[in-house]
């Protein structure tokens, strides 16, 4: 699988034949896997919190490290699919609404070079 | 864009476009990114908080609730995407490796209906 | 050392003299120590995660487990007095500032319960 | 109040107060006050988020910005103290008991000036 010919939905489908082959639907209240997703996140900045922000940017560099990430960022994204596949959310519909939103939130002529 | 049809590299390049526009790659080393990702999960469990196991399903039929959900969502994957971007992470590719160690660690047989 | 007993300003010193002894200062910078509280937050949280709201009660009855989350959250003051400390914070007032105004936004008689 | 001449039981008494005269603790299983601890913890970190570690530090000087994360970190403590009466924790001692442990896992000769 890569990230140019995979579509969602199949990642999707990982997740719920994961969680369907081990009767786990019963502990995924979205509730319980909001949890899930903000423990992985953390457990992702773990790895970026006591580096400088260059020493973060050299992470991309060193496959050890790099590896490590992805791991984490790869359990992040199984609870946000998990989440999505738990409530029928369609993921890239609502990312294409969400930045019709953020462009008109921050125009980029107004926010370029600024985060605020 | 829907979840069937739409490959990870395309929603990549929304997020990777949106950023460039408003040169914002100058914020987003690793390190921001993770904390943002990790903001965007608590706002995300923000809507969880103080609801019932049976209420945080509930959700799912909500029109209102579902579409401010689906939006907190969204904000976590483009933050995840984001990290992808700027670390040159495969997320497919990550996610179907992390299922394979997640079905060596959890096997189907020992672990179903239990967490642990 | 017993909460009765032990002024704020008495951890602060404990959590201060250790940094000191270490020379970590250089690392806690208010960034880095927030995103210290926020992942120790994350793992007090993942003794909860799958827990039903009833066994989570039941976590105070449960020496080991109690003494785990005991543990975690020892783990998240720690860093909430580092910051206090970097900043200059003083908790207390901090806090019975806070309190007054929480007491404004949630009037008694209005939100006698109901969390929203 | 004081850090100087506060005790933790007192600051403690205010929030269980609180709590009370709203009949909050049937919303305050352990589960959900971790989860409103996680929530005020990404809260904090937002103010730091997109900061130099520079800017960070800078921000003791800076009257507005901080009272603002001095009333994040306020709403940080005070779910740490609302979990630790909901679990009958002793604060001030597991603090110490993890100091205890702290000083072990981290000799001061062996980590001086090195997180890892």
């Amino acid at each position: 699988m890569n990230d140019q010919e995979t579509p969602i939905a199949e990642l999707k489908e990982l997740v719920r034949e994961f969680v369907a082959e081990r009767d786990w639907r019963q502990f995924h209240t979205p509730k319980n896997i909001s949890m899930a997703l903000a423990i992985e996140a953390a457990e992702l900045m773990e790895h970026f919190q006591w580096l400088t922000p260059e020493q973060s940017r050299a992470v991309a560099k060193q496959d050890k490290d790099l590896a490590a990430v992805a791991e984490e960022l790869a359990d992040v994204v199984c609870y946000a699919l998990a989440l999505a596949n738990e409530l029928g959310i369609d993921l890239a519909a609502s990312m294409e609404l969400k930045m019709v939103k953020n462009r008109q939130k921050y125009p980029a002529e107004k926010y370029r070079g600024k985060y605020k």
